[in-house]
């Protein structure tokens, strides 16, 4: 892209993305989808908006490049269509706006003090997942919906490696509503690791779904409290990108200590590095940014240098690394010096 | 671009445009272009980021193309210098930030109830222009500097403009700070009318630039004033775009009221079809959107076709209409059926 374009775009960002929102949520994309092209005042009478917001709106989505204008008429591009329908750009737009918009205006305060100095703008917690409960209706269904659409698209082939691997009884830390530990419980005996308020919703969770699970309520970040024990895995799911490297490294050496004989720590990351293309790329080293202003100020989506390096400080060696799903990648630990493992592929 | 990219950096853009002045303000970008490439670490000891917010910092700068990266190091790019130091991409990310930034969380609301309800970021005044001398001092600051950008880039031309036209006396309408008007009253008698707080500011201008001008404090919107008469030309620089097009009629037939025989109405507009790149389009259609969320609820930037339908209205038409600067058209008009311009060209 020219680069003044790319400046152009950065400055106005905030104003264009509130524009896109407004145009998708008060239906001038779909107006233009299903009827265009379309002039201003033939998108008032398909939709609610005045004529005044008609054109502002369309003028701002022709310079976005969501609509085409020609002739007076607008009409949807490829680009409106996916931000229209593509869910994953729904559930990033909703997140972004829902979640982080106005904390994000707290970001520098939040990179020089290390605190997320926007979560502000929802409560006095000290991280994010302690208020997740609490948060305003809209923005905890975006934060689930931006959760549950990243780590549902692993948990398909997850549930395979874990059973290809004899594994009967996993500790699923950090497991939040227990979306995972739900579908694992049906082959598995699974314990659940989390701040006591996500416990109670996985708990309402498994009885909705038939299975049973153990919960054991704990704030991750006190570090002097073990793991429950005798684990054949630890299952860590987006969750070191939760963290700091320093307290990621103390989480290792807890789940490590967890294991029982033969067992393994599976880590499962979207690495920054491995993405599938710029785009995937793109919205993963802008999640750091949630991270940085609101949701602990410490963390950040990590490239697999860093995440190895954790492993090897608390004591593991890599046993495997694959890709799974579209955006991850997983990655088995084994506690170093230990016996390869029983299923290595 | 491509259709991924497009949707993905609206979904993300809030806040991807609130690190990237991060990495500008905190000294980031500056550092990657005297000294890069660098590494985070580098980058670290160079500035006053913590580690931290280096890695964030600059992972997000390259996901946005203001930095490269390769094999661990980062270097700025073309559209990183130009974020750094092009004045107009400062003064618009500056706008952006201070002015719009909070408001724009409120553009729905605004759109739906047609006033600027996001102004309430700042306090309760109608409009932005009523407040603006009691904005805080960061936000008037980008305010003016942003107003100033623009409309200076058109003095020179149009003051000879005018002088060529043998105009000798000028209303100003809405001059605000009196940047033009001081120019002018070297050479012409000047009247400004504007709200009283501006027409302070506008006189202590006058009397650091030794000049005199008359001012008639007004708020144009009470359209039952008319304005004073019996000048040469009535001059509008930037001000149609402040009011909706039934103000804009109304304005309009004041300044036809106001001028003297052979008296002419000058309209500057930086008309949206006629920018000289899809870039300046794209930052002038933006610019609607404060008009909407900010600035007062009912205007926008224009079309040329909508000011001329609004001189049509006013008993107007249309003489002159030409390029005056790189973003703006000036528009001659003379009252409808009066007898050509003394200087037609």
């Amino acid at each position: 892209m020219n680069d003044h374009r790319v400046a152009a775009r950065i400055a106005w960002g905030p104003l264009m993305s509130e524009a896109a929102l407004c145009a998708r949520d008060m239906g001038v994309l779909a107006a233009l989808g299903a009827h265009g092209p379309l002039t201003p005042a033939e998108v008032k009478e398909r939709t609610r908006v005045t004529t005044y917001a008609a054109h502002v709106l369309l003028e701002a989505c022709s310079a976005m490049e969501l609509a085409r204008h020609e002739l007076g008429r607008y009409s949807l591009t490829a680009a409106g269509r996916l931000f229209l329908s593509d869910t994953r750009t729904r559930v990033d737009a909703d997140f972004v706006h829902d979640v982080c918009y106005r904390g994000a205006f707290h970001l520098r305060e939040a990179l020089e003090e290390e605190r997320p100095a926007g979560l502000e703008t929802f409560g006095s917690w000290a991280t994010v997942y302690e208020g997740l409960t609490r948060l305003p209706e809209k923005a905890q269904k975006s934060w689930l919906a931006f959760d549950h659409f990243y780590s549902d698209a692993v948990f398909g082939s997850a549930l395979e490696a874990l059973g290809q691997a004899g594994v009967e009884t996993v500790l699923d830390v950090g497991g939040n509503t227990g979306r995972f530990a739900v579908l694992a419980a049906k082959t598995m005996k699974v314990t659940l690791l989390d701040h006591a308020p996500q416990l109670e919703l996985a708990r309402e969770n498994a009885r909705r779904h038939e299975v049973s699970i153990s919960t054991v309520p704990m704030n991750l970040l006190d570090h002097a409290k073990p793991f429950p024990t005798g684990f054949d895995a630890v299952w860590m799911c987006q969750l070191a990108d939760c963290f700091p490297e320093c307290d990621i490294v103390k989480l290792f050496s807890r789940a490590r200590a967890a294991l029982s004989d033969g067992g393994r720590l599976w880590v499962v990351e979207p690495l920054w590095e491995r993405q599938p293309s710029d785009v995937a790329r793109y919205c993963v080293q802008a999640t750091s940014l949630y991270f940085a202003c609101i949701a602990n100020g410490t963390s950040r989506m990590y490239h697999s240098a860093q995440v190895l390096a954790c492993g090897q400080a608390a004591g593991l060696e890599l046993e495997r690394d694959r890709r799974l799903g579209p955006f991850h990648t997983l990655l088995v630990f084994r506690p170093a010096g230990s016996a390869a493992a029983r299923d290595p592929r």
